[in-house]
């Protein structure tokens, strides 16, 4: 029997649909997605560093190679322009220069290991590059947001196979984001607490959708999940701000991203996914204007998402803003916590 | 140099980024997209009949054979209960029962003819039978929306490829549809105009996103274009219920129809694409409660849009509800104006 569900955050229903349901064997991949690019002509490969712009950040090792690099996008969706072009009326349609930032993320020069094929040292040292760049982005103060996000496959959108990230600054707070942060706001001026705890509790009491516990760490599928095997990384310590992680937490991340990337390939042979960081917006308003968002700590709590790319938005989603979920969060939460991960 | 594009209805940024652009060939469709369910075992096709849930509707010839069939989905996202069951409350999160409607519009018995390939007659057939099912369930007091769609190619969520429309009604108005009325409403209390008449004003006087002009429609790539390729057909006269169409309206639609699924076919090489209709609430509200929704004439102005699928959602989208369009709408517009239609 199908079923409507909302959560807290978004005014967005998700169809939970178990009559259109699949087990994990249906979706699990055939094989790769994609022929992968020969390292020989991938510009994240050592030894191809000039195909690339020049770089902004590297970590590097004494004897000279790099463990993780950053440079600007090749092909960015935002440039860095002189003139900051504000809001423009064309008619009744608004236009401004597509002003930001487009950085990739080089997570290793191994050509052809992911996530859960890397050692957890590798995975920290990616974390804190995340932290370095967003915290560089987040003092720019023409930029009110800064995007963190991995494609991984053709389906979800990458175009190279070489492991990396993205991050994209923008000089707004995106629509998105301002939702959660109208609902937080509102909770918390009724109950005093914050939304994302309260859901966070609610979900370790209801326990169906919880796929692991950590230290610092809860993952779970959400309850109103929109797609199959949709998972959230959530702190259990309360940060409104990703940047502000401290030593023992950025460790927990890398072994949590681990974990949750391992499950998910394991259950069904690396499937295409995207990795969403939910981050507040930036403390610095740009000048002159008033300070959009004045984020007290509980106006918001920054959570990771995975969304693996199983199934097709079509016309029910786009007429509606609503999805239709053919697998149960609880199902795809036991179907996870039921993979055997090998001890690091 | 990217820009970013807004439109009035929704609070939602577009990144119109040509340096990523492609040219139209570079998403030509190689082949079939997926090789064609056999005649003998597809559902839709005459002789099988019995493999559908029992008919709702049919369009008959006199010697007994039909030109379009609307049956249940064998699958439906949302089901017709006996309970309305109202919203419950789950802890911190809302669910109620998945009560609704979905039914299939089988368009024509040959199963490899799409719009574009179909006689005129036979598409004023199937846009007899979209307004004979939406006034119908327009009409049930349980459901506050009805949506049409079609999709068309498996990367646009099509299980089937014998050429079919969807409808699902809800008892809910959705937030995409509550979007786009609060916007028109706040317009029209400023103006007393239609939002969406001026829109289409705007975009008839700057032409360069126009790609027809018909006695009944105009067919544009809308300003705020999310896809490449992305086109709307508006009725040039005011309506806001897609089901008042009179017989001229109805015959203009099944031309403007025809001829834009044509050039897309022609220049794409028949791409996956969602056709989806925005149409009105219903009138009728559930009973007990509230009228949400007192539609006057002027609050809403019905549009068909045709989204194909040539691009992949990916970590930006997810992560702030914007959009990156590598494909501005003034070349994507000239492109398709281009196409040479042949007479009916």
């Amino acid at each position: 029997m199908p079923e409507f569900r909302r959560g807290p955050i978004n005014d967005r229903w998700v169809i939970i649909a178990p009559e259109r349901a699949k087990r994990p064997s249906d979706y699990k991949q055939k094989g790769p997605e994609q022929p992968a690019q020969p390292p020989e002509s991938c510009p994240f490969c050592p030894g191809n560093e000039e195909k690339t712009p020049p770089e902004i950040y590297r970590v590097q090792e004494p004897e000279g190679s790099w463990r993780v690099r950053v440079v600007p996008n090749k092909f960015p969706a935002l440039s860095d322009y002189p003139d900051l072009g504000c809001t423009a009326v064309e008619g009744i349609f608004d236009r401004m220069n597509g002003i930001g930032t487009h950085e990739v993320i080089i997570e290793t020069p191994e050509h052809a290991k992911e996530i859960p094929d890397l050692p957890i040292e590798q995975i920290k040292l990616i974390v804190d590059t995340y932290i370095l760049r967003l915290s560089k982005l987040r003092e720019n103060e023409f930029y009110q947001y800064v995007l963190l996000f991995k494609n991984h496959g053709k389906e979800a959108g990458a175009s190279l196979t070489h492991p990396h990230s993205q991050i994209i600054a923008t000089p707004i707070v995106p629509s998105h984001v301002r939702e959660m942060l109208q609902a937080a706001k509102a909770y918390y001026e009724q109950k005093e607490r914050c939304l994302f705890c309260d859901i966070l509790l609610t979900e370790l009491q209801a326990e169906d959708r919880v796929i692991e516990v950590t230290d610092e760490y809860v993952v779970l599928t959400p309850y109103d999940s929109r797609f199959p095997f949709e998972m959230m990384i959530y702190p259990r310590v309360h940060s409104h701000d990703f940047t502000e992680m401290d030593e023992k937490t950025r460790w927990g991340l890398a072994r949590a991203l681990k974990r949750t990337l391992y499950r998910l390939k394991a259950l069904l042979g690396d499937p295409p996914y995207n990795l969403v960081l939910h981050n507040s917006p930036n403390p610095a308003p740009r000048p002159g204007e008033p300070k959009y968002w004045s984020i007290l700590p509980y106006d918001y709590h920054w959570r990771m998402e995975v969304i693996p790319r199983l199934t097709k938005l079509a016309g029910f989603e786009w007429g509606t803003g609503f999805y239709i979920n053919p697998m149960p969060p609880e199902d795809a939460a036991r179907y996870l916590r039921e993979v055997e991960i090998p001890e690091d």
